[in-house]
């Protein structure tokens, strides 16, 4: 596993349901803001990995276990690692933490394309910003 | 104004908030969903305008006035007219109506550019059809 | 496993994004329109155990893998069957088609509470329902 | 008009839509950051008033016009401004920037209503708060 990133992530009012928490599909979307300040904080923006390097990350595969419920406005920590990379394929951790009590984790594991949808090795200046921390 | 075009959307779990009701930027989503199936209804596909004749009718203006509320589960009907066509510009309707009842009107008024963002009018054959019913 | 229910749903340009195909987030509002339809299709419908029977059924686990990509107003299918019915616990699964190719398969797992968040035990007639066409 | 209050937000991935831009739905969301941020500020947690006043301030009219786009991962700048406040009713108002250019304009005008939906009056101190900076 990779170094952890940590996020901060304040729930919106819109992304609550009338269970009166955040919906659950609203950890789907945290772990993306996860995995892109991971990145970011790498000096490896996911948005001129895109526009410089034509290359595209497409979730393949993606879950979330949750073992509480975040509430409107509250701010929840989100703690990123990555968790394997392979050469088509990169896989990240994820936890959400309230105060210190752990609300969710889940996984997020994407491929490797060209703008062409076409399957692409991840450059190794990229896996290793990645990588780092891993063993 | 057009003729008015009727679709029926059901309110998704997902699109409540901790009020109990369709979080008002539904709407929004809904109006998109109203002028996308006026346009099919008439021929005139908004994926086939993009894929086809690289056209984009980005969103320059909209609202939505609420006089009531939409629970989840509800099946809301949603009225759209075209309101006004000018050379680069399309302004569209709504209504949304529950059992009868009007809950909301908004409108959404559209550019017109093709694939670079560039302003570009209309192809009078897309004019005609939207024009359908018009005085 | 359960009888499978078919729902379809159109993808909405909201729930696009940049790639040009569905967010992957929307599959897990999929899967919740895919249970719902379930659910009202035998008679049992979730609002109506919500403000009736006063249970809810919070997720607290699901996931998500896709072998292809549905595009803005593609009428994607959504297969969904009860995978596993537990005392206090009830498991869907899920698979999504576009023209006869499946695009995705994933699950939810749900709890079932009562208006206070307490544990609580899935009502006899409930059970049977959901469990139409196990073994 | 009230004091301005400046609140930043990311555009997300799952915000944008094919056209390659933020989708004009999330404008609606971001006047809702803006607000919300806004009555933090001065010390009066929407939070706090649903959950402790019991009041709620649904969204009856709300729009937003756009002169530009925003793009995944630029920083918008939400200024907001409390534009007149009734007696049952709050107006706020909304600009977004970026880098210094106004990208959109927008209001959300707002009912008071009390845990039953019934309308009611804004608190005094509530008010007072609101007001900050009106003439």
């Amino acid at each position: 596993m990779s170094d952890v990133h940590v996020s901060r992530v304040r729930v919106r009012y819109a992304e609550t349901d009338q269970m009166g928490v955040l919906h659950h599909a609203g950890w789907v979307v945290y772990w993306e803001i996860g995995r892109t300040d991971l990145m970011r904080a790498r000096g490896l923006s996911y948005r001129k990995l895109e526009d410089e390097l034509g290359l595209m990350l497409p979730v393949v595969d993606f879950g979330a276990r949750m073992t509480g419920s975040a509430a409107y406005d509250d701010e929840v920590e989100i703690r990123t690692r990555v968790g394997e990379i392979g050469r088509v394929k990169v896989r990240f951790e994820y936890e959400g933490y309230l105060d210190g009590r752990r609300l969710a984790t889940g996984y997020s594991v994407h491929g490797v394309v060209n703008r062409d949808w076409k399957i692409t090795r991840l450059p190794a200046e990229v896996t290793a910003l990645l990588a780092k921390g891993m063993d």
